[in-house]
């Protein structure tokens, strides 16, 4: 079974809104081995939808709609499916009843008629009812086909897909199990990276695929296998991972693993250390990707956002005489920052950013995209700058938090070996 | 002119990396009045990406593909453009130049070698270098049609756009204008605003669209307008917007402006306000979509992130006594946050979130998606919960904080008239 995402909405393609759902899709469709071969984001427009789904039926046959279910003008849809499917649309009694059930719970009872629309659907559908919003999840199977589409918010997307479309699929079709896993090599050029395993490389059986994925100076290497049976997979995978280690491993931060944040909390825990960060520049940054991890209460203590430089005086002892002399973006302001930090959470590790992230010049005019940054363990210092004067303000937080814990996984493997 | 984009790499269809230079892409190209009709993110094969650039222009005048121009072997985008044009591969010195110099400027001279691929170029293209990574952007234009296909670092994305690839079709080509305004709404459910305004928008002229765009409870409503003088088109969505004041008004927190985080900037800086956050199951969240503006430190003062709950106690003088007797997730909890956080930053408005984002229960045994938030405006205060169990946690923490700074643009608004 292949799919292909179909995004349907002008907010998409305004510029408006980015399309996370096709990403949350894509990877639980890996995860039951189905490869999306194609993204669509199209106009709500019957007519293009309609040539869309045929358009995905020419190389799939799965296709999963996002988008364009709404109680409003702009949402065309149904009636698309309804006309590539030959079927008519009717209002489903136990739809209706979800529906109703759905405004009590919500005190919004007042709101049914004007919403008794979102229980009209395909007569041939099956409808997966949709807990947190209006519009149902509706599955139509035709010659072979199959199409689901969902609704476009995406709190309302994942538990459907989670919970019903993956687990429905899995049981009705699943039949290939891909595996990846994603090998992170930093201060490696891609291009020297690429030269050294390339023997290694051509010499990969035919079912094991490589990708570069650059982040930042990591580069993640993903090996994607994809067979009949999950245990072959992975030793298969193992084997081709040992075969690397005399290649690149010195160069490697992590065997396993895609995010960063995900990589440093095994470490974290493993040596039972705690955290905490003091940040100007990447403006609560930082902080958002270490507690985006699930459990990260259990190292991450607490962090400080001490925009104004006042605040770096007031709350983190960082001292006026440094500031006056070396000016608040410095390796010496970023080291007593971490000081400071580390003493006022009293936490293993601290780690602080302090930078210019533009438009503007800061105060002391400091060059835009200069950024000092100090990674601090127990009593181990390491003071680092970047220099990134063409990066946006939210690239540049992103770019800078990514690159600080990238370092840190460094560190902290090269003393706690 | 109108464009369809194309995504190349197989990491965003395997669900590894979400696609946000579509987006950025998008809105750049609207902003010089051209429509993107089309998103297309397919794999990095010559043979399909040749047949998405045919199908791209059978609907539109202008390809831009990202992706698929590293070093690495998973790149193939030169060649389905050369197969497709009809153009030969060849090295451009004034490339292979600019290629060095940069290899020069980051002290990697030894990898000029096994980079000079990256100088071969299209015969017939015109390159615009990149000053920010190692792969050129090239542009081709035959019989009408124009492509240009980017690397696929967001980074180096941007700049080649704005400054390079914007301004040249600006130059050329742009004849219409668009021009968008977005009227946010808040506690009106779609249905329901809808129906109100559904005569105001069957009279709509035909140049002017409509859509909804919900972003929590906010709806976003979005008129673009069609012309070919921006002057003029500006009049007419004034007009339009003149007549939903007395339909709607009570209801509208910004008649423009798109990012919740931008409303609040003008708000904050037109009463002199200044911002402070003491954030806990937000994790840092709140504090990045405030920082996220540009200009932001005029008014936020910093944030701290009491992650661990002795931190609330130690930092923030939440009294030990509440925890106990309220628990952390309690509304006295995040009154009391408020107030130390307005202490402490000596600002004009604190803003406080404590939750549990799960997937666990805290330690108090609260259940998962149960947020309590204060917003405290001088001595007025406002605390609100809400219920989100189905949420995952990062959508968790940015539905949250978007709802955090919405209630308090709307305190705001009622304070400050």
């Amino acid at each position: 079974m292949k799919a292909v995402l179909i995004t349907i909405g002008d907010e998409i393609l305004s510029g408006n809104t980015v399309d996370t759902n096709s990403n949350f899709i894509a990877q639980q469709l890996k995860s039951i081995g189905i490869p999306v071969l194609k993204i669509l984001t199209v106009a709500d427009e019957v007519q293009t939808i309609k040539k869309s789904l045929a358009e995905g039926f020419e190389i799939a046959d799965l296709i999963i709609t996002t988008g364009g279910l709404g109680p409003t003008k702009d949402d065309r849809t149904k009636k698309a499916f309804a006309e590539y499917f030959g079927d008519e649309l009717k209002t489903d009694d136990a739809t209706f009843l979800h529906l109703k059930n759905l405004m009590i719970k919500r005190k919004r009872e007042h709101l049914l008629e004007i919403n008794k629309d979102q229980a009209v659907v395909l007569s041939k559908a099956h409808v997966f009812q949709n807990e947190n919003g209006t519009a149902p999840c509706q599955m139509i199977q035709q010659n072979g086909k199959t199409a689901v589409c969902l609704p476009g918010v995406p709190y309302e997307v994942k538990p459907l897909v989670k919970d019903k479309i993956i687990p429905f699929l899995q049981q009705k079709y699943a039949l290939s199990h891909i595996i990846a896993r994603i090998i992170s090599v930093v201060d490696f050029p891609e291009s020297l990276l690429a030269l050294t395993i390339e023997q290694w490389e051509l010499d990969l059986p035919p079912n094991i695929s490589l990708s570069y994925l650059p982040v930042g100076n990591r580069i993640k290497l993903r090996l994607t296998a994809v067979g009949s049976d999950a245990g072959d997979l992975k030793i298969q995978l193992d084997n081709e991972v040992e075969k690397l280690r005399p290649l690149i491993g010195d160069k490697v931060i992590a065997w396993d693993g895609n995010d960063i944040q995900e990589i440093l909390k095994e470490l974290l825990l493993k040596n039972k250390l705690t955290l905490s960060v003091a940040e100007s520049c990447t403006g609560g940054e930082l902080a958002r990707l270490i507690t985006s991890v699930s459990g990260s209460s259990a190292y991450f203590t607490g962090g400080i956002i001490p925009y104004d430089f006042n605040q770096k005086i007031a709350l983190l002892n960082v001292s006026e005489k440094t500031i006056r002399q070396k000016t608040v973006v410095s390796a010496e302001v970023a080291e007593e920052m971490s000081v400071g930090c580390q003493q006022l959470f009293k936490t293993d590790i601290s780690l602080s950013t302090t930078g210019v992230s533009g438009p503007r010049t800061d105060e002391f005019n400091n060059t835009v995209g200069t950024v000092f940054y100090t990674i601090r363990i127990k009593d181990s210092v390491q003071t680092n700058s970047l220099f990134l004067p063409h990066m946006e303000r939210n690239d540049f937080a992103a770019f800078v938090s990514q690159r600080v814990l990238q370092d840190l996984v460094s560190m902290i493997l090269k003393i706690f070996k």
